[in-house]
C-alpha cells in the first residue's frame, strides 16, 4: 500500500489471499467500478486471482418476491458455517436500479449470517444493466474463491433474464417455490424451471399438508416433462422445506452436495464450467455489438422510420434489417 | 415476360394474384437464390406483394421425426381443402442441408393433398442455415398470401431453434407428441412446450387407451405450471388425435379456429404479427451482426489462442471479449 491508502494489485491479492473481508469488500468495489482506470486495475486484479478460483459450489437462487430466499440464506447458511465452511453471499439485481435499493442492501433479513466469521455478504450494486451486473457477480465469485470460501451462493430475482444469467454462472441452480398458490403467481418464468437442478418448496411446516404435497406433486409431474436430465442422470428433484422453521435444509445439503459430487465424478462440472466460460465470452461480445449497433449515430437517425415502415406494413423486416445494417458498416 | 422467359415483378405478381402455382414456384425459387441480382429481384417482389399478405392463419406444426407430421398434413390438410380453404404446405428444416435430403422432398406421403388443385406444396430448400431458411420461409408465407391461401401450414424438425424460429412466425403453434413414449423419448426441447398453442397426442386410435389419457394427463399438468397463457386468457389444450384413421382433427380445427377468432377479436393476433415483424428484424440484425464478427480477418486470426487461453483458465471471459471487439472495431 503507498501512502494515499491506494492498494496495489500485489497487496489486492495478498489481502484476498488472506482471507480479509475488508479487502475483499474494496476488490468488489473496484470490480464494480466503470472508470477506465479502475478498469484496467480489476482486469490485473482478475488476471492474479484466476489461478486461485474455481474451487468452491457455487449455487444460484432464485424465486419470486416473498418466497422466502433471504430467510433460506440465513438460516442455510448458518447450517453450513457451522459446520465449518466459508460461505459468501452475492446477488444479481439488474432491477435495483428502478427501486433505488438493493435485495441486500441491509443486512437486517441475514443478521445472524452477517455477524458470522465465516460469511462474506455482499449487497448487490445499486444500478447498472443486467450484462453489468452479471460481469461483477462473475469476477466477485473469483474473489471469493480466491479467499477461500467454500460456498458461493448468488440470489437473484425475478426476471426471466437474470435468472437465466445466474444459472449460466454456477454449478447448482436451486429454484425455491410456494405451495398453495396458483400457477400464475408463482411467475414461474419461460424456460427457468428446465434450468432448475434442484426445486425446493418453502413454506412446508408440515409435508403432510395436502397444499404442500400437491405443490410438490404438480412440479414432479412439469418436471417429468420439461425437466433437465443431465448426462450423468440427475433428475431434479422437488424437496418440501421451511426456511423459517429450519426444516428440511439438511435434507436439501445432502442433495446438493449429492449432486455436486455427481458432477465432479462424471466430468460434468468441469464441462459445464467450461461450457460457461465459452458461453459467457461470446455472450459478452454480443451484448456490445448489439450496444454498438444501437449506439450508431446513422442506425439511430434511420430507425423509427424504419421500425414504423415495418408497422405500417410497407416494408418487409428483412428488407429493413438490410438497411439498417448497411447504415451501420457504411 | 420477355423473350427469353425472364420474368417482370409485374409478370410475378398478375401471376401469383391469379393463384398460377407454376409461377407460384419460381417465385419462391427466386426467393431461395443467393445471387446478389435475384435478390434485389426478390426484393422488389415481397414490397410489391405485402400489400396482399397478412390474410392467412398461419400455423407452425412441429414435433420428433415419427411423430406424424406428414400424415397429419395429408390428412388435415385435405379435411381443409375439402372445406374449399386454399392450403399451402412449407417447410423449415435446417438440417436438410446436412442429410441431403427434404422432409418433403417427396410428396409421396402427402399423395392426396398434392394432387388437390386447392393445395400448393413446396419442399423445403435443400441447404442453407437456420437465418436463411426461415427468411425464405417468411417471404413465402407473403407468395402464398398474395395468391389467395387462407392456411398456410409450416412444418418444421427438431432443432429446438427451428421450431422457435418457426412459432416466431405463425399465429398457431401446434406441438405434436407421442403418446406412451418416455419422456426422454420425446426430445421435447427446451422451452419448446411453452411456445405450445395447442398440444396434440397423435396416434391415439383409442381415447380410452389408458396410456393415451396418461399423455394426455402428463401434459396438461406439465402446461399449467409452464404453459403460456394468453393476454386473451387462451390455455393450451391437449388434444388426442389419429391422423392415419382421421380422428380428431374436426375437433382440431374447431379449436384452431376457435384460438384464432379469439386472437382476432381480442386484438392479441394484429399485436402478435406486429411484435413477431419487429423481432424478426432484430433478429436478422444480430445474425448478421454475429457473422460479421466471427468473419472478421483479425477475430478468425486471435479467436483459437483467446480460446484456449479460457479454456486454460488463464484469461477471464471478460477480458477475452473486450480483446476480440478490439480487434473487430479497430
Amino acid at each position: 500500500m503507498n501512502s494515499s491508502g491506494h492498494l496495489t494489485t500485489d497487496d489486492y491479492v495478498t489481502g484476498i489471499r488472506s482471507g480479509d473481508r475488508g479487502i475483499m469488500g474494496r476488490a468488489i468495489t473496484l470490480i464494480e467500478s466503470r472508470a477506465p482506470h479502475h478498469r484496467r486495475e480489476a482486469d490485473a486484479l482478475i488476471s492474479a486471482l484466476l489461478p486461485f478460483s474455481g474451487t468452491a459450489l457455487r449455487m444460484g437462487i432464485s424465486g419470486i418476491p416473498g418466497v422466502g430466499k433471504s430467510t433460506l440464506i440465513e438460516t442455510f447458511g448458518t447450517l453450513l458455517t457451522g459446520r465449518g465452511l466459508k460461505v459468501a453471499v452475492l446477488a444479481i439485481d439488474p432491477t435495483s436500479s428502478r427501486s433505488g435499493g438493493s435485495i441486500l442492501g441491509d443486512k437486517t433479513r441475514m443478521e445472524k449470517l452477517a455477524a458470522d466469521p465465516l460469511s462474506f455478504i455482499r449487497p448487490s450494486p445499486t444500478s447498472g444493466h443486467l450484462g453489468g451486473v452479471a460481469r461483477t457477480t462473475r469476477e466477485s465469485v473469483i474473489v471469493c474463491e480466491a479467499a477461500g470460501y467454500n460456498v458461493i451462493l448468488i440470489e437473484t430475482v425475478g426476471t426471466g433474464q437474470s435468472e437465466t444469467c445466474v444459472a449460466d454462472m454456477v454449478d447448482v441452480f436451486l429454484l425455491l417455490i410456494l405451495p398453495n398458490a396458483g400457477d400464475e403467481l408463482q411467475g414461474i418464468k419461460r424456460g427457468i424451471l428446465e434450468l432448475a437442478d434442484i426445486v425446493a418448496v418453502n413454506k412446508v411446516d408440515n409435508q403432510d399438508d395436502p397444499a404442500a404435497r400437491q405443490t410438490c406433486q404438480d412440479y414432479r409431474c412439469a418436471l417429468n416433462i420439461v425437466g433437465r436430465t443431465t448426462p450423468s442422470g440427475w433428475k431434479t428433484p422437488v424437496l418440501p422445506i421451511s426456511a423459517l422453521r429450519n426444516q428440511g435444509l439438511e435434507t436439501l445439503w445432502d442433495t446438493i452436495q449429492a449432486y455436486h459430487t455427481l458432477q465432479k465424478s462424471s466430468g460434468t462440472l468441469e464441462a459445464r464450467r467450461q461450457q460457461q466460460k465459452h458461453a459467457w465470452m461470446w455472450s459478452l461480445v454480443q451484448d456490445r455489438l448489439d450496444t454498438l449497433f444501437r449506439e450508431h449515430p446513422d442506425v439511430r437517425r434511420r430507425l423509427p422510420g424504419i421500425e414504423a415502415d415495418i408497422s405500417r406494413g410497407t416494408l418487409d423486416p428483412s428488407k429493413a434489417a438490410e438497411e439498417l445494417l448497411s447504415a451501420f458498416i457504411a
